[in-house]
């Protein structure tokens, strides 16, 4: 069984799932597809590096992440820093002939994101952009039934994406409120997630209209170093910084293909912690999902019988998209992680197959041009056409 | 106690929910305000005001609006008609001199809506405009909330009304898919519902930026006389005439106070039956409504100790809004009756008291025009600001 | 069209309820099978009888309820007085010949119901006993799709009814407490609500084995001719008085075609309110309600397709058990109202018909044993068989 | 750090949920209590074995696992073989020195439990019974509520266990049918996960009073060496052989602080998948949970202000136990493997800190006890008192 080597730049809470990710999918998926090994972890300490490879199960540490993407050994590049650094280690990697799997967004901008996959095109590498929630089986059982017709011609969607980990106004000033570092506030954040399902599962966007707000301009600034986020862990006292990015975003969509939609996301929902959910209307059907009660998805059927017409609740398992590989039974459990692994037994497998795994840069470049574009309608008022 | 003699003009469902409600009111609000007469039901066709007169429980039947109108022993009209036919009754009402309730929405346009609103302003009559739902206890009580300011500032509303009744293409030709009649499709009918939300809720809406769309161009045409609605109810043989109104809305909202928001309305929503909800995040706290779960509401409270922070479902009883007047234990049961009960309360206590209820033909006008821009932009594609 | 003279004794909420029915039925069920003619509501206090009638829409008003009993213009006596008095009444209206309509339990025991049952059936007259959660809309549609063997044949059924009014040790000594008057607490209260159901749905019990519980064994009097109940309501100052009924009861079912089951019942349940239950599973399929929810019924049916099982949630409307006679739409709304009236619907067509309803004094009956099992249960410990 | 050497003797889906729990629980909890080692992997096949060892990381394989129980440089002993072999391996492992995670149930009786309890306390062992559930934060949450006091004293507690994968008469018979090998057949399966919550949370069950019944009494044989389960699994053609355990229980319960309860649990209930529930009432408040929705506690304080009362949904995170290793948001997803997470991690503490974990062999041997009792009692219909 083919052995792949990975160098994971970056860690925080992605890096506890990516490496768990690594260690566990072929106990999931077996025969799997290609065995990673976690070879070496990086951090811009050296300190930390080490901490991480302790933690993480990694062989080596190193605080350089240039001399790791140069090792021949190194198969694949996991990008889990923040987002203005994706493209510069993407393109190194894609000159150093590795695959990579880059967290999401791709970059801050369709502009920079054009890059990564202009490098990754020219490298001949597999890539992939970590929109993980797609991975969870339900979501994948809507894109089966869809496919397959069972509910018909879709005629709109609805996403959303709540949370509430910024509502108060003296959470902490991470570099997810720094327009430099994250390119955009919850339109990159959390709001790409759901471009991801409506493209995943509608089609392409044709165009956008949008509302993009800032609710807090200042939050307390953190030490050098350190970067928490969350709900009650600011320092009121603290001298506060500027927030350049937006809080919250309301887009219409058109699609291609003639259906219509809507997405919400926000961080300042009191209440709603991974609100991420959809509701999908066809000409035969309906469907929907809270990844909050993620192991479920809600199906209907325009031709069940007249006196049992409504909603199912599915529970999804051995039955459904990826259940071969997952738990036993329905509702033993599907939680974060399972997400990673099934994100990465489809990474490994595209590296064996040589097949571009979805989403891959091409995507994440699309979304990046579709989150350009509800930054621009959200400051024109106007429809804004994605290019 | 003062008795208010009641002409009812049309039946149909309606005409059901306001028998009863007049007939329940004083048994549910004792002391009761006033007590209203069902006097006199009025229909086009004689023999169906006849029975509607033995159905409801009125004294008499008749077949002329305009005499009834003009009786001297009548306080109150009541308008359950089509919606063409709104102003001309009221109009003819106020000028005798009548309080008068209309059914939602006030009329077709906002222009046709304005020359009522001239007549009971000029007439001194109370008006009232049936959005039931905001007298569902738990839309109460989201008000008491607000009022209070136990969410805060309002930063946002989301809204939606999701109906299937009309999903089937070949579900008849009502007169609610004929713009001639019914002025428009979902917007008249279900959206403005969620308008009156919003303004009752949040506050008056300053712009609007929609997307208004018609997914079944035809429908099977009925037999003269004949008005059903509803999945299932068709002839697929029938021949077909067409629907030009819309069968989807969605809108972006920009409201006077700053707060966004959203309202999405669809009779084609698989599945959804009468899905109106709403949600609304505050600096404070959440509160969230589906009226399919019309008992409850759901409140957050960002304050809430740490570990124990989570949407409240709180069901309504004794303790809130209307409360006294209902039933005695909560989840007893609120259903489509005791808004409509309610209603009559409001009417009632208006009527004895001089002051207007709210909403009013004022009211009605105001949504009317927000109908309006909603299909306006839906055409233009651009923000349009309400008058 | 007949008409059917009412004399309703006692009134309370329950008159509330059976007031707003009788003026209702017809509005909803048309043609009505009869049309019922609100003639005399009776309270021992005149005056209270006097409010009553304006209030609840009756012609007379009187302190007699023998004299109105032997009055030949009376159809229906409609029994709503607290349970030891329902005995005597019902024996006097059966010796007159009425109908009659006796909330429930129908009595404090089972002997005392044997003498009612007696009565009516000595006299002819059509009986029923007020349990009119079997009437919700959701419930009759389970009956149905159990009726058609859909779930194939029953294993087990599981019922609760939860409330917390009397959680408060400080919640006042209404007569619900005190068995002279009572019977028993929550075994007779809300208890036979659930036994009703097992009965209505599974069919005959044999045999129970239950634990039976005081939690709260004193609390504060009333004043003469008070009696409120429910959460806040008591005075902490006031003289306590002993609670000599049951708070809670647990019951393991055995019934006579072999199903098992367990019912719960509580009124010291904090947070549930109106939390009445029921689940069922069959060789063929599952069912399950909660009438806190009660426009749904979950259905699942085993021969579903593979990756869309699960449960239905179904909305009742128009294609469901009463959907002619109740509301357009499923989720319009059913209330405590809408049972009532159905409740209502029925004992006119029993009438009308002179086939008995069901539940009558007979079904009131069996429920009583069964309670008294329950309660002989609860002190034995052992298995006891229903006569 | 202190590594541990670990033997997972079986394999099977519990393989893979505790071999990712080695991987992983050091990434979640760091600095970690210890480091698992997967050492070396036991299956009686041979080539099996080869295979687990492959897929599950672990550095050997064996087909002897008295020879791997003798080897000094293992210090866990990791027992997921089916029952009838829990007590021959512990008892050896004890034997050895060596610290003993057994699956659950921990043997096939009372008895057979003793003999395993009475080893490790001989030994002076580290032992740990893998009831994970009570593991999963929300319930842990319900503890630390309980513990201090925040719903005041428990009156009462009713848990369920529904599953529906033997709900099919042709599912075939696995090991899990067969009394020899599991003991029992519900009652033990997934009756204890619901016996383990109730004394974790309420405390000691003084006695219990059941129903215990069989509702398929032979199931398709499997071929020699194959033991799969689930609906749609079995072939309906091959010959049958005898069902001797229950497939469903019903138990009230006494517990020795007072308070009463129920259980219920079964495999044979179309729908439900993994309904793994509890509602507890106390005196001054309620808990509610549903593994099936396992991120969420529904938590309720009396003392909540009039008009915000009712069930609290909180969704598990940072504030939460175990929320400093898990996810740093809530909702972001607690599915199995978290729970395993969590209990290798309360394992390896136990291990470094000399403290038995709870539960441990002591708990697994009285909840056998009760299983024995409950289906004693299912036999006798009395109560029976737990030794």
């Amino acid at each position: 069984m083919r052995k792949l080597n990975v160098a994971m730049i970056g860690g925080g809470f992605m890096g506890k799932a990516h490496a768990m990710a690594y260690a566990a999918m072929p106990m999931f998926f077996w025969p799997a597809p290609a065995i990673p090994v976690r070879k070496v972890v990086v951090d811009v300490n050296q300190e930390m590096a080490e901490t991480a490879r302790d933690r993480f199960g990694f062989e080596e540490a190193s605080a350089d992440w240039r001399a790791v993407v140069a090792r021949p050994d190194i198969d694949i590049i996991d990008i889990c820093t923040p987002n203005n650094s994706h493209a510069e280690i993407a393109i190194a990697a894609a000159k150093a002939g590795k695959h990579i799997i880059c967290e999401k967004p791709l970059a801050r901008t369709g502009e920079e994101s054009k890059t990564m996959l202009d490098a990754v095109q020219a490298s001949g590498s597999i890539h992939m952009v970590a929109f993980n929630y797609r991975r969870t089986p339900a979501v994948a059982l809507a894109k089966k039934l869809i496919e397959e017709g069972r509910i018909g011609d879709i005629l709109n969607f609805r996403g959303t994406y709540l949370q509430d980990w910024s509502a108060d106004p003296d959470s902490p000033l991470s570099w997810r409120f720094q327009k430099s570092v994250a390119g955009s506030g919850t339109v990159g954040d959390i709001g790409t997630h759901v471009v991801d399902f409506a493209r995943y599962l509608v089609g392409e966007i044709a165009s956008v209209n949008a509302l993009v707000k800032n609710h807090i301009p200042t939050r307390p600034k953190q030490a050098e170093g350190v970067d928490k986020l969350g709900v009650g862990g600011g320092d009121k006292n603290a001298e506060r910084g500027p927030v350049d990015v937006d809080d919250e975003m309301l887009t219409m969509l058109k699609f291609a293909n003639g259906a219509i939609g809507s997405i919400e996301a926000t961080r300042n929902a009191y209440g709603r912690n991974n609100f991420l959910t959809f509701e999908i209307h066809g000409t035969k059907g309906s469907l929907a999902f809270n990844y909050e009660r993620r192991d479920e998805l809600q199906v209907m059927f325009a031709d069940d019988i007249g006196d049992a017409r409504g909603f199912r609740t599915v529970y999804t398992g051995p039955a459904h998209p990826y259940g071969s590989g997952l738990w036993p039974i329905p509702a033993l459990g599907i939680g974060y992680g399972e997400t990673k692994i099934v994100e990465c037994f489809d990474l490994c497998t595209a590296i064996v197959t040589g097949k571009q795994p979805s989403p891959n840069f091409e995507d994440g470049y699309r979304i990046a041009l579709i989150a350009d574009a509800i930054l621009t309608s959200g400051e024109s008022g106007q429809w804004v056409d994605i290019a």
